[in-house]
């Protein structure tokens, strides 16, 4: 007899990318020169984690009774206005917002999914993603359509993502967009203010055709060049028509990525439906996970409300961002003195180089000590962990692989697509 | 346009029993002299939630930077092992078992649901559970069904539970039990010997009529006054036919409500099925929160590792359920000298008292500023939060209400069901 549904039968074991991980530090072990650009969390140039004094010191400061006892189902209200003005903050949208804490931006993606999205439904975002979108829809019996992210010549493809939301609407009634900006997750793209405006338009065009959702994932909020309201600003126009979520996290924005500190924030100007979505939400919570991280929850609350704290904790930060930039910078330098192909990059701890097999790719760059990770029409190099000097040498080993695997067509970037995924 | 799909629609606002502790508080803080005995978390007689110094010293001693690091998806090996070892310890069950960690026994609860449960079918219980089960059953597209838990003379129903299961089993062609054991929320009810033998050998005669899996949530099996390793030991002889999963938590045999460090156990003999399984619990964390408290799991692995922190841990968590004995003789006393109905009770958070209206009961109760859940057929006391002291004053005015209900009826305790929250 099957002990497990047939759903859960002949689930995968091995996470590809803690494989290649794995295998970077065996090589590594062995006293090999290696540069392990396959893991997305941000190392300082000595290869070991970055934490934020501040924050430590947070979390230390909570009252152990405090942080012993269950958090309320949604999370302490306290949190909860923190977190909203930290996502939306300098926008109006800010007046309307409610959320719920969640185990980070997964427990953000996995809520919604279970509000917004009828089962049998596909979630709707851009080829390349963040690759556990997919486990999290099919393992709550929804799905993922995606439309080509790029244009030919490498720019967010707006036209594309309208004409595969009008025909996804056709099919099932609704939408739920989920949006990774800035910073993508696995492209580093970050969308300028004009593809934001045409985001806006081509859902207020698309917003009478059934409702639509549209999640803007903010990972890596704080890692961008841009302002970090722009998004919500841009947006407000549509805010009457489109139900506004915001899946924020606490992982990489406070070096907390073990904490599991999130939040799903939903900005609904109708005051009922705003207290249906709230209720609808905070049953998610109690039906998934019941409450979250209190201790967690309380120390992120004071780094983001105590002025002293939000100054030293902006200040640290930001010389984390600075590390990051720099490493950005030397990637820029040394892929277009190469010739490489990848989308426009600014910040964020990846970028993805463009090549026509990606697998054979990453194949000759590990020959040489050099881990990233293939997708479909692309690698995934998690520059978070790379220390600056490493980066020619990244560079150079990545632009053998592409040639190796008969790169650099002009015409590759419209036909790409893929995911990945930590 | 509806913004939320269908099922998400009209969820309730508020949790009752929170409700019920907001109004004690309330009537508290007007000066009333309140006996709150709604909310499941361990009070000092103070009314201070009880922590344990040596589980506090060991959270404040996770370095920094191990803690800020995601933790594997399913948990670190460490942490598994150890959990595996406290639940099963004793056991030959413990040579066969897998785990994750989750959320708390909500996730793991969940992680079970969705596992060893098709979607429509229902997870299968006693008629007096905690109620989160319905809610996590039906936010994941399950139900639930029941067997009246008691017979009319107050013992364990192993015949109905037999006979429900057969009934069950006929209709959806798989089941997952769940038995909550010992210190049963909301009852107190601990399975005694005899009774975990003729679970067993009804669960024996059922395997065959289809894939049965026995989910055992342990949340207070440190609270017991029974050996924890009987409920394992008998059911050694069905585990090559019937899975046997535990959700264990640290909730409160760490006294760490707080942390939502949890985990699923699956006992499976067969190593293949053990492999789908552990694969398949694996999916299920990434699919809804990717990956747990880093600093917590890190912590309770200290304790429960390390040979002087789990003395220290033994020997103040031995005080706390020294206290909790010393409430439960003395409502034991008070209870049988008014005349209660109530099952056998020996420890543990809960205990339940049957009344032919328990919202009457409780009304009354709550007039004389004595504050306890209501169910169907009985209302939930959560000694865990009443001081010794206060224990006489309490059963009168739950004497009173069970007379105002009309109560004492002898034949109330074979009808009675309902459930419970926190």
């Amino acid at each position: 007899m099957e002990i497990l549904i047939s759903e859960a039968r002949g689930r995968p074991g091995d996470d590809p990318i803690f494989t290649i991980n794995s295998q970077a530090n065996a090589r590594r072990a062995a006293g090999e020169r290696v540069v392990n650009a396959s893991l997305g969390a941000l190392l300082d140039d000595d290869g070991k984690l970055a934490v934020m004094d501040t924050v430590t010191g947070a979390f230390r400061s909570v009252p152990p009774e405090r942080g012993a006892a269950y958090a309320p189902i949604a999370g302490d209200r306290a949190y909860l206005d923190a977190v909203i003005d930290d996502a939306l903050g300098g926008s109006t949208l800010k007046d309307c917002a409610v959320a719920v804490a969640t185990p980070g931006g997964t427990g953000a993606l996995v809520n919604a999914v279970m509000n917004f999205l009828e089962p049998g439904q596909a979630l709707y975002t851009s080829s390349y993603f963040w690759s556990p979108y997919k486990i999290i829809a099919s393992h709550n019996l929804r799905r993922v359509a995606t439309f080509p992210m790029f244009t030919a010549d490498g720019k967010f493809n707006v036209e594309g993502f309208e004409s595969g939301l009008v025909e996804l609407l056709a099919k099932q009634g609704r939408a739920l967009v989920i949006l990774n900006f800035p910073c993508h997750n696995p492209t580093g793209y970050t969308l300028d203010e004009g593809e934001w405006e045409g985001v806006v338009a081509a859902l207020g065009r698309c917003a009478d055709k059934g409702p639509i959702a549209l999640l803007v994932d903010l990972a890596y909020a704080h890692f961008g060049q841009q302002d970090r309201s722009l998004w919500a600003r841009k947006l407000e126009p549509i805010a009457s028509k489109v139900t506004i979520l915001a899946a924020w996290t606490a992982s990489k924005s406070f070096a907390q990525y073990g904490a599991r500190v999130g939040a799903l924030i939903a900005a609904v100007p109708d005051e009922a439906a705003r207290t249906q979505v709230a209720n609808a939400m905070s049953f998610s919570c109690r039906g998934s996970w019941s409450n979250c991280n209190h201790a967690g929850l309380l120390a992120i609350t004071s780094l983001l409300t105590d002025a002293d704290l939000a100054r030293s904790t902006d200040q640290e930060r930001d010389a984390l961002v600075g590390l990051l930039n720099e490493r950005v910078e030397a990637f820029n330098r040394a892929a277009r003195a190469k010739g490489l192909r990848y989308p426009r990059y600014e910040g964020g701890f990846f970028v993805s180089v463009f090549t026509p097999d990606a697998k054979r790719t990453a194949e000759v760059a590990a020959e040489a000590g050099v881990f990233v990770v293939p997708m479909d029409g692309a690698v995934r190099i998690a520059l978070c962990s790379v220390a600056e000097k490493d980066i020619d040498f990244l560079v150079e080993h990545v632009a053998r692989g592409v040639e190796a695997a008969g790169g650099q067509a002009a015409n590759a970037v419209g036909r790409v697509s893929g995911r990945a995924g930590v």
